[in-house]
């Protein structure tokens, strides 16, 4: 799908939200709807098409702008959401809307007194559209996960997860791994755990050994052209413990039961709830304090959350993460996730790593 | 300075924002006034206080919440912000102040019924007490600079600019050095660009080969304990041509007027001035596209902003970069950036690479 037919997809949705043209200024929607990476622009999405519509940004990015958005004609201007708020003004939109989900109090003041006009507030909209991807963006989902696959099993292969190595260093030979297999980077900080660290969620990861024993827990991410991969696993070093075995047994059932419940059509709390009953069965939902999984794409967090305060359902084509986990403060966690395509026939998994307790 | 010691600073502002507590939302002012590092939390700070302050985050952060924060009283809830909304409301507080710099229209909404009573806006407090850096900071931002220093000391050093290579290629090298050194990662993606492709400012690297007789333009910096470093150096592969030599010594004579206006008391316009002038003499103002400079510390652009369109004045303890720069659209360009501390007796230079035209 081009940027044209996003932007005539975001149109189809202005009258629903009671506005002739939408003023999008987040800078991630800006990209999906525009193709243009740069850190400051603006888009006016008028109703009338992409003839009345502008894109913004300053003198820095005019090359850029000219390579990357050049079916939009384009405005330069240093502070791009005004300049194109007053460019409203002047072509005489009436109910101009604005993303009031990330436009900030102050921010919103300066649009307004541009545009002449109150502003309306029109949350979400090219979110909803980001939560389906299209072809493209699973292709390009698609290679991030492989990456992240790849990387992990070099680890492995290489010993990358032995004792007496750091979080740190083991961390940092992942992130190099993803880099040379075709990554711009890693999709975020590197959560690398061991021991009890595990039980700490979102665990950054510190000069502390690697100790024979150990559960380590890797969460992780590869990020090519502009999209996220996401994915944890949690292993052992050497032979597990009984409540190591049993803590990864109950986690990879709910993970399963989670992913299971994928079906287009279902309430996104109703998939948090699939794989959270199986924790709760086992009398541990105490101990597994987050949502079960979130989509994924040009963030790594986006809609829809899957989680017991989320709304709406899970529709083919999304993207989404399923991660589970239990975690036992002061002893260890497990969390196991993958990412996945959520299709009519069922989920199909991006990430390919086995689920199984790896014991390395 | 302690946290606790920053927290009173900031109660100290308070009456003059007319407020008797304040929601301190975003993220990095969070971290600043308690040294927690997640990612949700929120910090009532009221005029009374710390026995009457509250910090939030959620389950995730439990541990290390009370590893980070232990000076402070914790509410763990998922929605940090919207729950010390109605804890403000439960102590009375009359009027409560939240950054309206950084909260969402649609937050607002929420925090105001939460609050029960109408928020006041007090924008910018928190990023007032940030701009002046205590001994802790300067040491730390002393330390990224040097570790950026070394990297690329280490990276000309390695020819690790050299024809042949990609940008891409020279640019993961030096982030590497960066890392091996100590840093946490760099403080933003490194801006690598050779030949032509120097004359685009904020310019990604590329697939592109380093060439001889190419300008090669690096933008970088390191991040170390929180703290982000800033430098640009503008070399040449070779011999420098003509155009290369001249293009090169303005934006250094630029560069130095802009470090010597660096004087406690100076109106932040008039430091962008005393560079800008450099350059329009030289009757290339039109290609000097953006400010001279920023404040850097928790975060790579913050106040104060040494612009044209920046208010208020240098001040000792802050910590700035100075990078004008020149660039000739399909020809070149050439950035040349130090991160410095103002200082009562005149700037001090936490970049020590030289600032002369290397020919590598």
């Amino acid at each position: 799908m081009s940027c044209s037919d996003r932007r005539a997809a975001l149109r189809a949705l202005l009258p629903g939200a009671g506005v002739d043209a939408l003023l999008v200024t987040d800078l991630v929607n800006v990209r999906y709807l525009t193709g243009f990476t740069g850190s400051n622009a603006a888009l006016l999405v008028h109703a009338d098409g992409d003839a009345a519509s502008r894109f913004c940004t300053d003198g820095r990015y005019r090359t850029q702008a000219a390579a990357e958005v050049g079916d939009l004609d384009t405005v330069i201007d240093r502070i791009s959401a005004v300049a194109l708020a007053r460019r409203a003004r002047r072509l005489g939109v009436e109910r101009l809307g604005f993303e009031s989900d990330s436009v900030t109090v102050d921010a919103h003041d300066a649009l307004a007194e541009a545009a002449g006009v109150p502003l309306h507030r029109a949350p979400g909209l090219v979110q909803r559209l980001r939560a389906v991807k299209d072809a493209g963006e699973v292709e390009a989902l698609r290679q991030a996960c492989a990456v992240a696959d790849a990387a992990f099993a070099e680890l492995l292969a290489a010993g990358g997860l032995r004792p007496g190595r750091s979080e740190r260093e083991a961390a940092l030979d992942l992130e190099d791994r993803m880099r040379r297999l075709g990554a711009a980077g890693p999709a975020f900080d590197t959560i690398l755990a061991a021991g009890a660290h595990t039980a700490v969620p979102h665990h950054r990861p510190t000069a502390a050994k690697l100790r024979s024993g150990d559960l380590v827990k890797i969460d992780f991410g590869a990020l090519v052209d502009g999209y996220h991969s996401d994915m944890t696993r949690t292993v052992v070093l050497g032979r597990p413990a009984d409540w190591q075995r049993e803590m990864h047994a109950l986690v990879a059932e709910a993970q399963a039961a989670g992913r299971a419940a994928l079906a287009p059509g279902t309430d996104v709390t109703a998939v948090d709830a699939a794989a959270r009953d199986v924790v709760e069965r086992a009398g541990r939902g105490e101990e597994f304090v987050h949502g079960l999984g979130h989509g994924v794409g040009l963030q790594i967090h986006e809609a829809p959350a899957l989680a017991r305060t989320g709304t709406g359902t899970v529709e083919s084509g999304m993207v989404v993460t399923v991660e589970p986990g239990v975690y036992l403060p002061g002893q260890g966690g497990v969390r196991i996730e993958d990412t996945l395509v959520v299709r009519d026939g069922g989920p199909e998994l991006l990430t390919h790593t086995t689920r199984e307790l790896l014991e390395v």
